[in-house]
């Protein structure tokens, strides 16, 4: 239904920290609105990207307050709830919905492996906790768990408000199953940077992605070329970006997109110990990539 | 150069036995004439899905020659000419090249794991000794060797008559790679079935496959529409056909390919020992799986 | 030196909860005082199998302040103290430290993919800020990054009071290469229980597990074996136990832990959610293993 | 029963060739007279060491004929007659027996991916084809096949003269688990030096390995510690040469081993291509390694 799923590019927004490790919130207000003014159709607050599981609760509060509260509806959320324990899931979804998030974001996040019911009551516990949609989150390599499609789809059915898949293994193949075994219903989303292209010509609804905070411009016409049907304009935007959409990815989005925004003029410091800055050399090297996409 | 690549749908010959375990040349002919009838750009016999490996020498130079003198020109061909050893390898592209192949292709099968230094050398040995081209083949799940990128390149530029790049890893990353570090110039070549989409809209010069033995018409309309830059039509196409092209690709080309044409009326035996024929529930389900394409 | 390494099996802790999901802290104490008794050679508190990550920091400094006065010196202790952020981890090392700790267990857990550099700073930045031993502990299976033998080696370098190497990747030849690099000098320990045989042959120091909870005479008798050099006891003895070392690290270790030591009449609860207590199937197979190691 | 396995240390034969790439029987000769002078207990000719995948039919067959009568009977052997098909594995077979060979080995070689039932009925298609015993072999790093232990177990039942496995995944789970399911009766082998020390320890029958043509005293003297319940001794004897296991292995064991022998003053010649020769840097760390040794 038009109200339970986000269409386009969806931002990641950074957590900024001061110089004493405190949140700095008014950097993070002014990487909000560098994002709204770009364009993006929606924002993801504290998910991966900004670094919600480094962060103490209160702190998780704070931001999720401040991001609703400066967004003020401008574009819809989803708001990254994941945590370790279904309690605190359920909490941070509700706390979340409270503060006017749009729909939460769901990573079953996990220390010891999960069975697969472990997982589906994890899902219903959220789902049953609020009103509001949930994108299922699948990111085995941050969550060292692998949602295979066929659990996916079990959970699409038994947990009403999980409308919405965001896939993020990198293998476009679980998206070609998920768009077959619902005959292209179901909305998904692509997670990974570099399978872009791919994933938006198989019939992605959405980009989660933190390059906006970056290149916006170029993240959005890619979007716009593929929903146009221009496959040789989306191909050579595609191409164009690869190199920095591949760079950010494997070299961790909290880290270069804090030292890219830094390039741009926006200190919003470095990321929380023991993740470190990137160093001089990859400095460097991300400045000659974001250089050559804006000649 | 234009006479170095070729272009489009390259069809694979199976290779048809009597029911004594010897050659079938009459129903090989057949398969042939029915390839290059439903108007393949290209025909690729004795690869993988030739059983080419499981064939002794006699055997495997009567299907080059026959192979050859059926096609007659008609079509281009790339020759599969692979062995464990370089000798025999150059010996086969030898063989090829008299016989009037196109071109060549290399999989640098092994038994022992190779060094790079080894398959350079390896790739080196067979360019030097034919003067056709050379289509290298990257397939891990086969050959136990994987070519990364960087291998692929090296090669690519020592080896003058490489000039194309088979790649069934089933990462469409590897194919970003190669377009991204030649600018587009490499002739890449899409050999996981599954992967088409991504694979041509990415820039893919061509689909090694042997799906059109099956389904040509939709293999060619699934190239067409990518060529004229039709997303929409691509995409239907591509869905259309995707659980076939996963199926055969997963089940094994030679078992399953050989029970489709049987179930299109072409007899062509069953694969060689220890390979068996589609058991009973997977011809049905290949049978169903047809009958919906040819509603 | 003698006082930086601690000998023998090394008994994780659970940690039980109430039926409204609080600390079970007298359970805790039965628990402990089970395992003393049982003649463990040390206790390790809070670690993976104490569901460590599941607990708010409040529980946390509870059950480790409980369980340092319950063990009241009685044996050598070693508190995992692993946080995803720096900061947390030294917070937790040094109260660990001032509750009397013998040493603290460090796992560099992660979300974010972390480089060798922010690995051994953090490593670095716990070492500095506490006078008592480390072990280093490697598990990539529950902290998504897995240090090599060469990084565990710089890390034993450059971070003097890492005096102990905990393995849990189940490869046998990283002990081996641990061994080799350090002329039989590092402290490795066993962290994977199937693999206890040839562990301890290879020469390692000690025994990390959750097994004593439940079958510590059998485990006692394994290590004595060992240490004896009395090779065909040691191989029956550890036959004798693998399946039941198997199914818990198969299955789980707080869940099955707890399953366990419920058929063995201590209620410690249910593991806390999404972990769910073991089922009624894998109860039934954990008592016939229980049942075939007590005739 | 006693005459259906073979205990001890089986020493891989190599195949040397002359300068212009011809077989040295002459050298194979010797090299068999100085395997068994050294003692081992059994001999292989002609395995993965022996480059058996890299002759054609004349050479297999010269090389099979050539050893048996060599050997003469000194000592067991078993032949390994694997090939891509049934259909030869079973002619090789055939020779081997009538050519005097105590036993076979078969590893499930393939190019497309096998079922269980395609890999069952071509051990039944030997086993009923032959009247000695099978060596089933897993070794999926050169097969590209990986036999779970549910399906050797299988084997086992359904193939009454297989009745000892070679298993070369290096993970030493699965000989626990053969073990375990077969209650210490089923014969295993060790195929993957560097592991040797568990897997005799974990009950291995013997150790198949090309180690012998090189440091033979070595390793005999650690299947006898091991036999002789000597656990220090065996430690100690298994860390003296894992170095150069590790390396032999890894480095490939035709290259590593025609190497060693031509530093011990046996020229054998070189791999047959692809395979090339040690190159200087790998001779030299190889000869330092050899010297350690023999000091």
């Amino acid at each position: 239904m038009s109200t339970s799923t986000i269409r386009g590019v969806i931002g990641y927004t950074i957590t900024p920290f001061a110089p004493d490790g405190s949140l700095d919130l008014a950097a993070l207000g002014q990487s909000i609105d560098k994002l709204i003014a770009s364009g993006v159709h929606a924002i993801a607050p504290l998910g991966s990207t900004g670094e919600g599981a480094y962060l103490c609760d209160q702190e998780w509060e704070a931001v999720v307050r401040f991001s609703q509260d400066r967004i003020a509806g401008r574009v819809p959320t989803v708001v990254s709830v994941s945590d370790l324990t279904t309690a605190r899931t359920v909490q941070r979804a509700q706390l979340a919905e409270s503060c006017g998030a749009t729909a939460v974001m769901v990573l079953p996040v996990s220390y010891w492996k999960l069975t697969d019911a472990e997982i589906v009551d994890h899902y219903l516990a959220v789902g049953t906790a609020i009103n509001i949609p949930i994108m299922l989150y699948n990111n085995p390599g941050t969550s060292g768990t692998d949602l295979s499609v066929d659990l996916i789809l079990r959970i699409l059915r038994e947990v009403k408000n999980v409308t919405m898949v965001k896939e993020s293994t990198g293998d476009i193949q679980r998206m070609h199953r998920l768009y077959t075994a619902t005959e292209g219903k179901v909305a998904f989303y692509n997670g990974c940077n570099p399978l872009t292209l791919e994933a938006l010509v198989a019939g992605a609804t959405g980009w989660c992605t933190a390059a906006p905070n970056l290149i916006a411009q170029l993240n959005l016409a890619l979007w716009d070329a593929v929903q146009a049907g221009q496959m040789a304009q989306a191909r050579a935007l595609f191409y164009r970006q690869y190199e920095l959409l591949e760079y950010i990815t494997r070299r961790g989005l909290p880290t270069t997109i804090k030292a890219g925004l830094k390039l741009q003029g926006l200190d919003v410091g470095a990321p929380r110990l023991p993740l470190q800055a990137l160093d001089a050399s990859g400095s460097a090297y991300l400045k000659a990539l974001l250089d050559a996409l804006t000649d």
